[in-house]
């Protein structure tokens, strides 16, 4: 439900015109036009519905998300974009074949799992080992070296669900750890339990950052660790794991860029970005389709109500997002020296969820900016916290550059339990919160190119 | 939550110690005291835990049901029925090894698929064929013969959401029919949309009962025939599906049968039912781990209350339900000389979803005893519908024999999007519906063997 009342935009049209803006800023930002066009707007989701249909899951490194690519040249080509294109980058690619556990012995069944991004495979025909659970990642670190010595890890730490995600960084730790500090202990495999609060469905992810890690690395649907856990509470338990994946170290990823050219200041960008990579169990609808369409839908939208920007907007959809910020850091290496003309940037890559906060990542001497920014955002729920914002995903690559950037903070209550699930599918796409997003970087595009704002100013 | 109220309560204990039960009954039927113990009774869900916990899946003909059974004749032993034992008869089993689909061309992308219970295999390598689709049985049976030469055809039919489950009987046909149909108009393989309410589970089921099918058969998650849909949409689209099954000819089921003797009449039996068998991909812990758990919870509940019974309750946890009703057409074979010792049969057969309508299925004479029952079903939110009862699942092929059965109606709403899908898991039983679900099946248990009323009177 859409929390914007006809009260608020009547209050907000009051507001914001009597605003002191300093420095050159239109005197009557087109705040309730923005919002009222945004809220029936539903490109965004027909971006997604296209996207994923289209293409489909979009492994980093695949052919699917070369085809992702020249798909979303068009559809930027289509919409009005300006030179389209695709910045290049060598990537190590890693794909799945299959993956199976069991518990075997008494209480024999399958498990419901599958392998971390970057998992080797395990010698040809499985391996087989006595189970021993760990509540969580420190419990392992303090097992003794030796005393896993044929036997197989399983850490067992479960994520809360929160409206902020909060839980994620602490979850994911596991993920990205089990199989070194197991290894060193004498195991010859990782169990760990999803990293996500779906209850059945597995959440996948990378595991450790840009390397192949050491052990097979199995992830346990939360259901499936539960019952584990019930049957390694009957005695010892044996599981029959099997998993076999490839890689390609020769294989590319890529940055999709396109801009809609400012009138004023062509040399000054504000970027909107995404990801246009995803994991390969579901089709990618909330990580990242979805982002790709409210930015994309956004500019469309401000151009539609505004006329052409003053400032140039430069849309990226990111690549090798989700294997290691591969495509943020290939495209933050290549703006090292021109990092000044970004005047502002921000990605969406939470979902669909509303967007209830917003942190600015901008210089000590912007506070007419931010507070009339942070005005404009509250007729849609959206409250003004902190100066604190680093950049979500591929943006924190540009944030050390100097790159001002605001962080948009979606409800994730829902989220987790989707991202990087099978069930991250374009059934799951909340229209309304979509159009909530599209209007919050709509404003936020409005503020950055059709204005000459100066968010660096100290 | 339990809509038994403290008034509703004392209502009863007026009415019922006033009602003229005909025959030999029992003055005061201890309502009250059976529905108190049942809602804080939680044996039905342990007894859920432990079976999908110490054996989880339990397909019909695989090891794994010869391990339940050997498990339900422990535990029966252990809950104190006397004469638990086995009662095997042959079957065909069935097993799934692997199989997959995936569309190919410009859209390619892998498919959720899962193949109908004695769906044949594809040939080594799999099948490639373009797709057409059909919006229902209907329509693939007006296809002209020979017009599906060489290709795929898809069914997508959708299940609705209700209370009664009544679409499933619609929904299932294409399980059934397909690959009949679709082979006599030369389609070289069948798809099918799930024949459950799941957005992303496949629901699994037989398909043509009692044989192999002719073609491939395999059945796609709601939200995959709707991806699957969607690309068809723009324009002719192939896809390639690989199934690996496997028949064992020479395999072997059981019923397994326990009793409570009876003080008065040994010789005379309640027959509670359930099926032990369940499909391969969740612990079949809906279907029917905990019907198993109420009707074994509820047979005791009443011996704790009122003493031994004075006819004898009969406890049959039915094998290879799932795949065609195959232990109950062995048991009704084996008692169709002695059927008049059935005195009433009833099966719990539709999950953990509250009980809200009887049926009965009693001779003409037996007003006052439906009267009387369905009065102390009342104050748990069960209403008397009809005389048409049939007899759920297994018990049906005893009604033929003129066994008086009871159906009880579940609340279907959520069973069929977990039913015969993956997650039909332990996670998903509701303790407080379980717990009215016991109260009423042991007050069934009540009129039936404590009492000597004959539900059979013509």
């Amino acid at each position: 439900m859409m929390k914007v009342t006809a009260a608020g935009l009547i209050a907000l049209a009051w507001i914001l015109p009597g605003m002191a803006l300093a420095q050159n800023v239109q005197p009557n930002p087109p705040v309730k036009a923005i919002i009222e066009a945004a809220l029936k707007d539903d490109r965004a989701y027909a971006f997604t519905r296209d996207l994923t249909t289209d293409i489909g899951p979009r492994l980093a490194g695949t052919q699917a998300e070369a085809r992702a690519r020249d798909w979303a040249v068009a559809r930027l080509t289509q919409e009005g974009f300006s030179n389209a294109r695709i910045e290049t980058f060598p990537l190590t690619a890693w794909e799945r074949v299959h993956e199976s556990a069991a518990i075997v012995g008494p209480h024999a069944q399958r498990l419901e799992v599958h392998a971390t991004g970057g998992s080797p495979s395990t010698p040809a025909g499985g391996l087989e080992g006595e189970v021993v659970r760990f509540a969580d990642m420190a419990a392992l670190r303090a097992a003794a070296p030796g005393s896993l010595y044929g036997k197989i890890a399983f850490v067992d730490d479960i994520m809360p669900v929160t409206k902020d995600g909060s839980g994620y960084g602490t979850a994911v730790v596991k993920r990205r750890e089990c199989s070194a500090v197991a290894a060193e202990r004498g195991a010859i495999g990782c169990l760990i339990r999803s990293a996500g609060t779906s209850e059945r469905e597995v959440h996948v992810g990378q595991g450790a950052r840009g390397q192949q890690g050491v052990l097979p690395v199995l992830i346990l649907a939360n259901a499936d660790a539960n019952q584990l856990g019930r049957v390694l509470a009957k005695g010892p338990t044996r599981v029959r794991m099997e998993v076999e994946t490839k890689v390609q170290p020769a294989a590319q990823s890529g940055n999709v860029i396109a801009e809609m050219r400012g009138t004023e200041r062509p040399d000054d960008y504000v970027v909107l970005a995404c990801h246009l990579d995803s994991w390969d169990l579901g089709t990618g609808a909330l990580d990242d389709g979805v982002g790709c369409g409210i930015v994309t839908a956004a500019a469309r939208l401000v151009a539609d109500v505004a006329g052409p920007p003053k400032r140039s907007i430069r849309i990226i959809y990111f690549g090798a997002e989700e294997v290691g910020l591969i495509g943020a850091a290939a495209h933050a290496n290549a703006m090292k020296d021109k990092a000044a003309s970004y005047v502002l940037a921000a990605e969406s890559d939470s979902g669909d969820g509303r967007i209830y906060q917003v942190d600015f990542g901008f210089g000590a001497a912007t506070e007419t900016a931010k507070a009339a920014i942070a005005t404009a955002l509250q007729p849609l729920g959206v409250a003004r916290r902190g100066d604190n914002a680093r950049g979500q995903s591929d943006i924190s690559a540009l944030r050390p550059l100097g790159v001002p950037v605001m962080d948009l903070q979606q409800d994730a209550s829902k989220y987790f339990s989707i991202h990087h699930t099978p069930d991250d599918i374009l059934e799951k796409v909340d229209v309304e919160s979509v159009r909530q997003n599209v209007a919050v970087y709509a404003l936020v595009a409005w503020f950055g190119a059709w204005t000459t704002l100066d968010f660096r100013a100290q």
